[in-house]
């Protein structure tokens, strides 16, 4: 399935998550949400806090996708350098972005904890817009077709829920689900028929072990919710040709 | 943190990732696995299952790195073309592996179910040599430094356990972490000091919220013993003359 819908990537920066230290939980998020809003999730990358890595990536993306978004170093420690390096693929100067320093005032007034280092989560690339975070307040922001965000995931998705009217989407890919105790190799053929037959309907193939037993998902993407529904019962009939006992799901079948 | 051990990379390649329905639960496992072995795990990439991106990645990733692996799309359905994939990339035929044939003809011996779809799963680049599949036999593959394994997280598990042998690893990286209610802002200048000290530590700052209140998890990484104790030590004491009241863990502290 293409078509001419915006695009977007995610660029996941943190060594914590190529150590195994942290588990990621922010790119299922984020590929549900693009979803909703009709953008094609087309690639994600994940590297490590260095700004070589970060630079030469972001310039990758940004030139490929409509939209490119970023998690992880924004932080106050010496480890988040995702702004400075931002700044450097922009080729523009890092700033100290007036209004993020006016909301950290404010969010530290009367600690006297507002120090360099949490000032430091001011510092913007030249151009770029805040993006809210409703949680801790120091912000993201936009360069760009670039969203830099939080790595935090309450955070990140909060700052991504906030910024739906900065992003065009295209016509939304509706999702049906077909499952059955019919292990892939017993359809392969017949299903790579049904897929030829409905080029424009993207047909995913899952295997699972649920209970000891071999259970398969078939996910079918379309926008066009006619061609959708003709091409899951298509896909139902065969499973039920073969002795399976097709159940169609909206969605994923969750 | 630099050094000449050897890297890796991993391809992960899969719409259901991309598409937010399915968690990836490999990138973690493969990272853990890695740093046992004593290589420095340095880039992930997501990409659809479509060949020119597949293609175009794997070359990319190949030329890069010691060693490559990927997950998905070696199963026998019409979305399964990773194989094909590779042989591409290295510019070699896909060939029937004898072997492979030979694995799924016991397996599926008096079932009647050893169709052409299933005999997909014994397609390989010329010349690679099989990666075993203690779960349910369709074979993996290396060429190259490329190791391709399936996404079915108990399967690739096992597959990626089965090929030790094939690793060659460099010096382990250690890890200690140092655990504290200071949040980052308050430690950040200090901590950066810190770490100007001691360049061959590689230190990360992760905050994260428990039971409503803030926790800082830092994380020193290093392969010399010594140097990862007195870096440890170092940071303790920093928090410790902040007001905090630092617990030292060995590993990620789980």
């Amino acid at each position: 399935m293409t078509d001419t819908a915006p695009t977007a990537a995610l660029l996941i920066i943190g060594n914590e998550i190529l150590s195994g230290r942290t588990q990621d939980a922010n790119l299922a998020f984020i590929a549900r949400h693009l979803g909703v809003l009709g953008i094609r999730f087309r690639e994600t990358r994940v590297v490590p806090d260095e700004e070589a890595e970060i630079v030469a990536a972001i310039n990758a993306l940004r030139a490929r996708y409509t939209y490119v978004f970023t998690t992880g170093g924004i932080g106050p420690t010496h480890d988040d350098i995702t702004a400075e390096c931002i700044a450097k693929a922009f080729g523009v100067p890092l700033i100290r972005h007036p209004e993020a320093v006016r909301r950290l005032e404010i969010h530290y007034a009367g600690t006297g904890m507002l120090n360099e280092a949490r000032l430091r989560m001011a510092n913007t690339p030249e151009g770029a817009t805040l993006i809210d975070n409703p949680v801790s307040t120091a912000p993201g922001f936009q360069i760009g077709n670039v969203f830099v965000m939080a790595g935090v995931p309450m955070i990140m998705q909060a700052m991504l829920t906030g910024i739906g009217d900065r992003l065009v989407g295209g016509p939304v890919v509706r999702t049906k689900s077909v499952a059955s105790a019919i292990p892939e190799g017993s359809f392969a053929d017949a299903l790579c028929a049904i897929a030829a037959d409905y080029p424009a309907v993207d047909i995913g193939s899952y295997p699972a072990f649920r209970q000891g037993r071999i259970s398969t998902s078939l996910v079918l993407r379309a926008t066009d919710p006619d061609l959708l529904e003709r091409a899951t019962v298509a896909v139902a009939e065969m499973l039920r040709a073969l002795g399976g006992e097709p159940v169609v799901l909206d969605g994923y079948g969750e």
